[in-house]
């Protein structure tokens, strides 16, 4: 059966995340539905990450079989004229019946940004920290997490999922103007990871923890050590990352 | 008597433009309010454009004269914590007394931006072009404006201006991923005219009127002659500039 993926970008601040709930507008829904209205069809919808409440994507992805034999790039724009405008799809494509959002992806990259200062053109995707932070620090602990580590301190409880290691390819923090910005790519993410990082490096970054005080959170996988987790509205979901051929 | 000078960001989204109307929100009217609760002052607040509805801004400036003696960075900070979220106070410095946020401007730098794909995360801040765009006649035509000119052709009717001569010192486009950005300084600008400006050039980047088209609209001073005006979200002042002791 044909297979149809599709990237996506969405603001995420009116929505209660990506996944389809009882109560809320889900990206998943109003996608689904905008599939509905085009293709006349009730399709499954698979996206590669379960995106949280207020959570940013530029790059998420998703698939669906269909019977359609309309062509891909009439698809994308028709999904384009009927979904809401804080829901774009950038790009439509056939793929391998075989072709899982979620399974076939080898990772996720995401980008977590941070306003020194108060900003009003910036405010739906930056975090504003109003104390001084010591990049220095932030970026020790960041480079500490890279590789292969049991991430279960940085993990939201009943996530449900059988084990807590991730590979970590990329940690790193970046001064951009008046902003810092966190970009981490892995084969995986578990529940909150992103932003309870996020909130603990912070923590070392105003020197209300230091990184040994991080690293002794990092090794002890226990979830009620780490800081407070970092807004949803400083997080994107820029790219999910698959095999060459798709 | 003592003189602040004010740096402004704001997300014109909410609001019916800076100046104060009797309808509607102004940017002068909140800030004016927020000024007044802090200091207890009704203030005459001078700003330095006068920025429509939805026009966003990175770099206003406004003055205001006051009798209080609390110290510049603790009126911004003050100011801050009452405003809403649109509006920032990025920075509050005392001025001479004869500063005047207006009339002591040499200049003004807007941007104009374009985005040539849907997007859900810039949808605020830029206005999406559907047709294909060439980006050199574009750039042909911007560069044309550069030096004195007379600019009634891009002026909105009933100005109240004397005079339609401005003098630009930087016009140009550039790409910027998937975006196209207008970048503009001059000593001074009529009413509508950066909108009317990028309409029209648009016009000639897809194609709808030649470069002679535009030269000749520029040439005649006749307002009914020049293209839609771009959409307001799309602009933002950039910078404000004045004599390098201010």
């Amino acid at each position: 059966m044909r297979n149809l993926k599709l990237l996506i970008e969405y603001d995420g601040t009116g929505f209660v995340g990506w996944q389809s709930q009882q109560n809320g507008r889900s990206v998943q829904d109003v996608i689904t539905a905008a599939i509905a209205q085009i293709l006349r069809e009730s399709v499954d919808l698979i996206g590669a990450g379960r995106t949280d409440a207020g959570v940013h994507a530029r790059g998420q992805v998703a698939n669906f079989h269909t019977r359609s034999t309309m062509e891909s790039g009439r698809i994308q724009r028709a999904l384009n004229a009927v979904l809401p405008d804080d829901v774009v799809v950038l790009d439509a494509t056939d793929v391998p019946e075989d072709f899982h959002a979620r399974y076939s992806a080898l990772g996720r990259r995401y980008r977590y940004a941070i306003s020194l200062r108060p900003t009003a053109l910036g405010r739906r995707y930056q975090w504003y920290v109003k104390h001084d932070l010591n990049l220095d620090a932030m970026a020790t602990v960041a480079s500490t997490m890279i590789g292969e580590h049991d991430f279960s301190s940085f993990c939201k409880a009943n996530s449900g999922v059988e084990h807590h290691v991730c590979t970590v390819a990329t940690s790193t923090w970046e001064c951009e103007g008046s902003s810092l910005v966190y970009a981490v790519q892995a084969n995986r993410f578990l529940h909150g990871m992103v932003r309870a990082l996020v909130g603990t490096m912070v923590d070392v970054g105003r020197g209300y923890r230091t990184v040994d005080d991080f690293n002794h959170i990092f090794a002890a996988r226990d979830r009620s050590l780490c800081g407070m987790a970092a807004p949803a509205h400083g997080l994107c979901l820029e790219e999910v990352i698959y095999p060459g051929s798709l």
